[in-house]
């Protein structure tokens, strides 16, 4: 049997349409025969090198207005819930910490999925350590045990690490798509596009050509 | 018979996914029985609003590599040629006042996609008057006549007034589609989305569900 591609999904948790993605990855990974590298991150330090102190959607209001509009048609189309986060963006480093130390153990995408709909979907506060340590026991972890393996030096190392990878690779925005030829694809719009793309599957023609 | 629905295509002929929308937008529209408006404008005072002094993806170069690639691709996927175009982005002013010119006799939506295609598919620069002038001829009509009247004062008052409207009414990129209802949709990868809530069938659901 051939070994199945692998398409690297990052994503960071304070980010609006990563959490789309999120939602709908796995599925659409398995039907294609795709395998998953789930890759936590922070969008922040890379806003921060081209001068952004908070988010795109916050530094230009008429983008971010039509962002959440947008959101929220989105949601509804996948049949997600959506309700928008107080405050934005939320601050994600520990979501991202934990994740890391979840994907050691093959809990990384479930952890995922539940931290996203806590945020955009019941509008939770993921920036608080009482939410993060819920979702970890309702996965029946040992949320003491995890929190303090994620906030460790290591694991902040290991962060920063991947930070620096992203932006060595030209990751500028969330959530991105890389196949193994190195080929990248933004946004949650591209996720076919991506997986086409993995299995050499790049004939494929758009609804309305030319 | 009911009267058709009406959406709104605002673009500018310096933006790149503008390209791939003008390209398609008549027969996806026509397909699903949707009358166009095309709305010629320009994107320079809109960026400049907010600061910007050039296309944001000079001023974001890693998002502006990603983006050349992705329009290479798409290109490619709706089989329309693509070599990108030197100086970028190109002077859209005249082309969107013989747009204008064009959007009151008929010929605006064979015209535009001549510009795009000299731009975006030969290379031709479209701020150049002369470039103009052959796209008009090749459409059989009096080049210097049309070009007479694109740079007289009500021309140029009427496309700063609609530059007013864009801003007034929250469009800060284009392509942009507008619905009679006024939705707003950002983006070629919006078009679909727009065309399905102008006639109503807003309950098409994603390729991949959840």
């Amino acid at each position: 049997m051939a070994q199945r591609p692998i398409v690297e999904f990052w994503y960071d948790f304070a980010s609006t349409y990563s959490y789309l993605t999120a939602m709908r990855i796995e599925r659409a990974a398995d039907t294609a025969g795709i395998g998953l590298l789930w890759r936590p991150f922070l969008l922040g330090p890379i806003f921060a090198a081209q001068g952004w102190t908070t988010s795109p959607f916050n530094i230009f209001p008429g983008k971010g207005r039509y962002m959440w509009r947008d959101l929220e048609r989105e949601a509804a189309r996948l049949r997600i819930p959506f309700c928008r986060p107080k405050p934005f963006p939320q601050n994600s480093l520990l979501g991202a910490r934990v994740a890391l130390v979840g994907s050691d153990r093959g809990w990384a995408p479930r952890f995922t999925r539940l931290v996203f709909t806590e945020e955009f979907g019941n509008g939770r506060d993921i920036g608080e350590t009482a939410v993060i340590a819920d979702i970890l026991s309702g996965l029946g972890l040992d949320a003491a045990a995890v929190l303090s393996e994620a906030v460790s030096d290591p694991t902040k190392l290991r962060l920063r690490r991947i930070g620096e990878e992203a932006q060595a690779r030209g990751v500028f925005g969330a959530p991105t798509l890389i196949t193994e030829d190195g080929e990248m694809f933004w946004g949650n719009d591209r996720l076919e596009r991506a997986l086409d793309w993995a299995t050499d599957d790049r004939t494929r023609r758009a609804d309305v050509p030319v």
